[in-house]
């Protein structure tokens, strides 16, 4: 479809360090794109970033029909911009739409809207060191309808906002709450879609976490409140005795893109990694015997977050002395490498804007 | 607070006859009132119904933080008009706000603010047979910002939908499908709150159901699919062999209004009622006796909504001839006795504007 672009005659001024707090500032325009049961998806468009005007019985306001994703574009050393799988974000997006009830959009020509928005934006793509555009792509369902049933119309869009360093000062592992009693998601919930829901259900965790002096919540299953699942809004890996364990996607926990090229990473370099069901009481089991030796969430938003204690049942478990491990560090260099144009794109995982 | 009241210059027409699709009419105003974290909620006001304007960058599109109520106002065969427990739904708002991370309302103020709106939008209320005005009180967050955490901002809005009878042409016990696959809610997870997720994550079995020729949905519990917990968007209740049973409370299933009406009602009838655990397999075995004489759901939309057929894993169950019961039938006529004023309100149940 050709897309429309209607440029913004008042341009904002762009950050000036990398000081530049997450999800607040967003870029000069957006891209809209709407969804009515007759036309399918029409009318795609860059507009100026404006307030969305909808009926206050829009379903998204009552029944939480709605998928987003994140990902970013990074400002590489020689000044190009480059995405990093972007085109998974969007099978991704897909995958959510399909258990929300929301039709699918076409990924290759959304890929192209999003080029296009990403090189008007461009000089929004900051520089400083840990910087990056985070990309905001999601739809909602804007029926002004008050039954209980999939909306008739959507809006996808598409914002962007210049974000800082996830670390300031450098990678400092967290503080991990192993929640015992809030759930996450259960099989055959939404758990596996990036859906608004999935998130603000984890904020009494959260709050319970950070007043125990955690930074973050460990979730276990929904059903047996035993086997690890994820990390507030990562995949959490550990390495034991050697070998990379993730717990198996279940159908409770998000696919992450990150998660899939670290496994992807580990199996090129031959190190010994594994996808399968772990209990938290294994997990201490082998902490008890010394084997536990490094732990991190991993995420869009920080790549490699590690964990350097957890704390479940007032068991504490301090992994690598509260040191990043030298996998972890691996692993962090190569992806953002990869991302910032430092290193060699072998496995051709950025997208040159 | 004093209540601000803007009256609308253009009013729309009303309704003619009983023929109102549910919740696509709205009056001419709604209330408003916001929420900062310096000033709490703020600003009360009657405004004309029209869109709200908000940033793309809203909570409420990203993580689903967000409450609501549904409840109803009656018009009486003397005119006069009635609301039905109205305290009970403000109690609920704030225990699904505590969940959700929202900040509570003082229930009595807003009872009168919603007093306010509905004497003023009176003529609203259909006096066609089976017809009320439909009440949605409900919360977002507001915070234009990405991060995953708690809004610092809300709106807290009512809207007013006059609407049609639940059954046209009288009720109609309906076939459900026992879902095995997806899932409503799980302990630790928001079941027990009134927020958006809830409801849009059932929509594919909602379909999956419809396929089959069913109308809606028995969601059994999440961690075992093996305990009854809610159908479609109501409570379900049983009479297996002279006695009531409905699913205790399990912290995954809306404590409904109605569903407290029935259990009162019942226990002055002196009927023999239990809130307990009821496994589909304990309700096929009973069914299998003979013993299973009526199954409903209730919720304020329909009141009661008889079963007449459940469909799980391949086993039909037919209800009472697919005709509505007895005790189901003095239960509806109960209870919509009292919100039209035919019967006497013994109970108090009523508030009258």
């Amino acid at each position: 479809m050709p897309l429309n672009i209607v440029e913004s005659t008042h341009k904002k001024a762009k950050p000036e360090s990398e000081q530049i707090p997450f999800g607040r500032t967003f870029t000069d325009h957006m891209f809209v794109m709407d969804y009515e049961a007759d036309k399918g998806w029409h009318e795609p468009r860059i507009v100026p970033y404006e307030p969305l005007t909808l009926d206050p019985a829009s379903m998204i306001f009552h029944y939480g029909q709605t998928v987003f994703e994140g990902l970013k574009a990074y400002r590489a050393d020689d000044g190009r911009v480059l995405l990093f799988r972007p085109e998974k974000n969007f099978e991704r997006l897909n995958l959510s739409s399909d258990r929300l009830s929301i039709p699918p959009i076409d990924e290759q020509e959304v890929m192209g809207y999003l080029e296009e928005l990403v090189r008007l934006e461009k000089d929004w793509v900051p520089a400083f060191e840990g910087t990056s555009l985070y990309i905001r792509p999601f739809i909602i369902g804007t029926e002004p309808s008050l039954a209980v049933a999939p909306s008739k119309s959507y809006k996808f869009m598409i914002i962007l906002s210049p974000v800082g360093p996830y670390f300031s000062g450098g990678i400092k592992p967290v503080t991990i709450n192993v929640e015992d009693q809030f759930t996450r998601a259960v099989k055959g919930g939404t758990g596996m879609a990036k859906t608004a829901g999935n998130y603000s259900s984890g904020y009494q965790a959260q709050a319970k976490a950070a007043q125990e002096g955690n930074a973050d919540v460990l979730w276990l299953d929904g059903v047996e409140k035993r086997y690890i699942e994820e990390v507030g809004s990562m995949n959490i890996f550990f390495k034991i005795d050697g070998e990379v364990v993730t717990p198996a996607l279940s159908g409770s926990i998000l696919k992450g893109i990150t998660r899939t090229s670290i496994l992807e990473l580990l199996k090129k370099w031959e190190v010994p990694v594994t996808e399968r069901r772990i209990s938290i009481a294994e997990l201490y089991e082998a902490y008890e015997e010394g084997k536990v030796e490094e732990a991190f969430g991993t995420g869009t938003a920080a790549v490699i977050s590690p964990v350097g204690e957890l704390n479940w049942l007032g068991n504490k478990m301090v992994i690598n002395d509260h040191e990043i491990g030298e996998l972890s560090q691996k692993l962090y260099d190569t992806i953002t490498g990869i991302q910032r144009g430092r290193k060699e794109d072998i496995h051709d995982w950025t997208v040159e804007i």
